[in-house]
């Protein structure tokens, strides 16, 4: 029994498969559908940004989509190739082989593998939590300067000319220097599609089509098609004036296959130089899709179990790995799609799997002619809505670390490359954290009159008394802030004669570690030595449990007091407080 | 004026300079004759630990010395060579050169003039506060296992065999496979050595002397001068004897001169790999030098300023850097001895600087003969006395997370060597912080009665009420925790139907960063589609001004309470509670 409920916990299929009826399987079948027409150009859109051929976008929407199903807790989110995460692979495959190349294609893979196992040894052992040191507000900035590199790097497509880099830095000039070569015939196909993908995603279709009579649910799906529209007109035209002869680049000759068997190449080198980056994709691959996937499920109150979900996304990588793909993850737009189609199940996932398997082997041939400036009109309106500087000025209210740490990112992000940008996100953020808890508030106390209540007495109307001193460090004590808390306790005291006893109130103090202890050690030794005694008040229940180990309390030159109240009342001598 | 104040605060030479009378001479005279006697053989073997030739151990004590003098604030901390610095010197310069090659020595010089400009700018930016993230338990497990391992380098002089390795496992073989071709000779000097060495430094010289009527001031002297004793004897004996024709080590010649004026290599290659290690040196250098001139300071009540320290040691290694020197700081032993002899003021360390002087151009000679099996037994028997494990003790005791990092430290740096060692300390301690502040501990809190005073309902007797859960979170809210937060009270509630009001007591929370304060606003929302009221008590002032920025406290489901006991009673039915 015990075997079936792990079986249970790590295959949620078990769980939601037993009660599958008639009426789901419509709504998962529908939902598929229309998923499915929105994956198509998407997908291939995705494996243009990295690098690859469009064919393996296609081939890493299907097993990875399947294994998700059956692995993953999420009842609404779509896995599959994303923007982020395609940009992140075309940065690290670009370090170790050339575009258009096998060892590309096969790097590729390694990736994914290397990822998978990553979120399949995570979820294993429960490492979820690791996800939590990345920071809403650096993810914000992180995306938001993604964004602006994939659609730089899209404007090449566009402008029919070639270009190269990774950062800001690189792609403009090169984008600038071959500006002249530009195809106005591409140019113009690119234009007109950017316009009209705004208008779709704006509502310009769905209204369009309502106020031609149609209902708006049928509006509704109709303007989800809008990219498979602009696809379809375009390789039209393309095709039947011959463009392709008029340096309009087409997506040209694609595999009409089922995803083929692949084993990534694990040679120590290249898995050695794929490392870094495919923790780093694992992490933000992990990081979008759990934030999608509890927003989805918090709307019907469900619930995301993280270490489950990465297994689900570990399984997914994995089967891109062996399939032809790259990594994925779960998608925004996409898992948004799928949620508003009324999507029930991870069923509807498998049958859209089904739908991509179906048009990989049957209309590849259609897309021959499928002029590349499409694709990138695609991603350019994809990702534009990603670009969002709002964190910037939010956070520059609210606290200039959390401001810090976003600029940086977004300034590495776009100078330095995704992987950089990331990394220093997490490091600023981590740090400056770090560096607030080693200089923390240390407020000087007194009684609010008519309470038992103790505040800061710059900021309240309190009662103090000259040989009583009482100050509350907001922050637990530990190795980084020790020193500062020594220096601190030994000059307050130190420039004030008539003290006679000091009060250290530890509401805030979470933890006491070894370096700390010694540091309370050391002022206990000088305050003996002055003739002032050394109390603590309102030591929480675990810091007490810890301190009672040792021999610091025997040696206390004061008292531990249960509340700050009862350590005024015993240590003031009578009649002499006063109000400040 | 403000320029002097400038140059004043910079050059503390300026200040106790203008004060200096023939008494405080008297006492530096003296101090610096003792310091000289006991820096010669010191300084000579400390050089052989870092690989170099004995006479850059005299030129790393000359300069620096004086550079110290004029800017550093502690008035007893002795600058030079040390025994930890020395073993990472090696270590580093290991890394890029051969021992004995003229790249090894400009190795050392590169290495000085990286720590003394990486010293120098942290010092001139006020970047001291640095220092406190390397925890004193780390420091003392990485001082115990680099104890450990110098002693095992130097086994192999005391044998008069050659062995090689920067770690344990590299170290021990190697000798081993040596062993049958040890010197008895070689050894039967470095055993006696070691043996009349551990008799001094215990105090047997000196009660000797004693014992045999000479003053104790005269035999505490007499008793610092072991080692040069020893130095002598050996000498001696191997002149006499002609030992060197039988197999045991000398010094051999050493260039006798005022240190020559040297230029460090700054080829890019050379800085890059020496980088790293030079910062490593650093800042543990500057960690041991603090912490020995912070300890002599408060005997008498001085004041030592971090960051002008940084200087001072920033100065005394760009000295070394161009004097034939190699990486030097604050010696534990050296400053206590020129404490104990009276040191008076930094003046003493210029006229120990004069004697090292002249010992370089008139003493020389003296040392062709010094078996370098002494200079061993000076070594072994100095840092045996760094080597404690109380540490792993204490901290096994205190608290598992300072268990886990000393104990990692030690092990690292005995496997993989003193770079690896320190590294792995500061990080997992910094990594095990940040993880204990992620997953906070979060108390449910009654009315303590009698009082307004609010306990853990596990831990105390106290009052509750039924539609009134306060949680008490012992944490700063911040990105790596503010998941953790949301699960946390939603769950709490969703668990609890007859809750009506939910209180955050906030007595421990010293910040909200953005990341949070959006937690805060989702779990607001929830509990207001639940029915439920969210309220605030007993925010900290910095924490309420900042949350006063933003229109979070406008759409608060509920209120802002100055204590708790104020939320306790506005939020209770009338009559409702009950004892728990």
């Amino acid at each position: 029994m015990k075997a079936i409920a792990l079986l249970r916990r790590h295959m949620p299929v078990l769980t939601w498969g037993r009660d599958y009826r008639a009426e789901t399987l419509q709504a998962d079948l529908l939902a598929a559908l229309i998923v499915t027409i929105m994956l198509i150009p998407q997908s291939l859109a995705y494996a243009m940004l990295a690098g690859l051929p469009p064919e393996a976008g296609i081939y890493a929407s299907i097993l990875p989509i399947l294994l998700y199903a059956v692995f993953g807790t999420s009842r609404a989110l779509a896995v599959g190739p994303v923007a982020v995460v395609s940009l992140m692979t075309a940065a690290a495959v670009g370090e170790v082989a050339a575009q258009g190349t096998a060892g590309y294609a096969a790097a590729a893979l390694t990736l994914a593998f290397l990822s998978g196992t990553m979120l399949l040894v995570m979820g294993l052992f429960r490492l979820g939590f690791v996800a939590n040191f990345l920071s809403h507000t650096v993810v914000s900035g992180f995306i938001t300067a993604s964004g602006i590199l994939i659609a730089a790097s899209q404007l090449k497509s566009i402008l029919g000319i070639s270009a190269e880099g990774d950062t800001l830095p690189e792609l403009l000039p090169s984008l600038l220097s071959h500006l002249p070569q530009t195809s106005l015939l591409t140019l113009l196909i690119g234009v007109v599609a950017v316009v009209f993908l705004f208008w779709v995603r704006k509502g310009g279709l769905k209204r369009a089509l309502i106020a031609r009579g149609f209902g708006p649910r049928l509006a509704d799906i109709a303007g989800k098609a809008g990219p498979v529209a602009a696809v379809l007109v375009t390789t039209a035209v393309v095709w039947a004036l011959g463009l392709d002869g008029w340096g309009v680049a087409i997506v040209g000759e694609v595999p009409q296959s089922l995803p083929p068997f692949t084993m990534p190449d694990l040679s120590t080198d290249l898995v050695g130089k794929l490392f870094l980056p495919a923790l780093l994709i694992s992490i933000i691959g992990f990081v979008e899709s759990i934030s999608v996937a509890q927003t989805l499920a918090a709307k019907k109150r469900q619930r995301i179990d993280p270490n489950q979900e990465l297994i689900g996304l570990g399984a997914a990588n994995l089967g891109a790995a062996f399939t032809g793909g790259y990594p994925v993850t779960g998608g925004f737009a996409r898992s948004v799609v799928n949620y508003d189609a009324g999507a029930a199940t991870p069923a509807a996932g498998a049958f859209t799997a089904v739908g991509l398997a179906i048009a990989a082997v049957a209309m590849t041939p259609l897309i021959h002619y499928l002029p590349k400036a499409t694709l990138a009109a695609t991603i350019i309106v994809a990702v534009l809505t990603l670009v969002d500087f709002s964190a910037l000025k939010r956070s520059w209210r609210y606290s200039r670390a959390d401001f810090a740490a976003v600029l940086a990112t977004i300034v590495v992000t776009l100078g330095w490359g995704v992987e950089a940008g990331v990394s220093a996100g997490v490091i600023l953020s981590l740090l400056l954290f770090l560096y607030k808890t080693s200089r923390p508030h240390v407020a000087e106390v007194g009684l609010v009159p008519g309470t038992e209540h103790f505040r800061n007495i710059h900021r309240h109307a309190v009662l103090t008394d000259p040989t009583l001193v009482t100050l509350r460090v907001d922050e637990s004590l530990y190795f980084a802030n020790s020193r500062h808390l020594e220096d601190l306790m030994l000059n307050r005291v130190a420039a004030d004669c008539p003290v006679k006893n000091v009060v250290l109130m530890c509401t805030a103090v979470n933890e006491i570690d070894l370096s700390a202890l010694e540091a309370l050690e050391a002022i206990n030794t000088r305050f003996r030595s002055m003739g002032v005694g050394f109390h603590l008040s309102e030591v929480k229940g675990p810091v007490m449990d810890r301190l009672k180990k040792t021999d610091f309390l025997a040696h206390l030159n004061g008292r531990v007091f249960l509340t700050q109240f009862q350590a005024w009342q015993a240590l003031r001598p009578p009649m002499a407080s006063a109000a400040r």
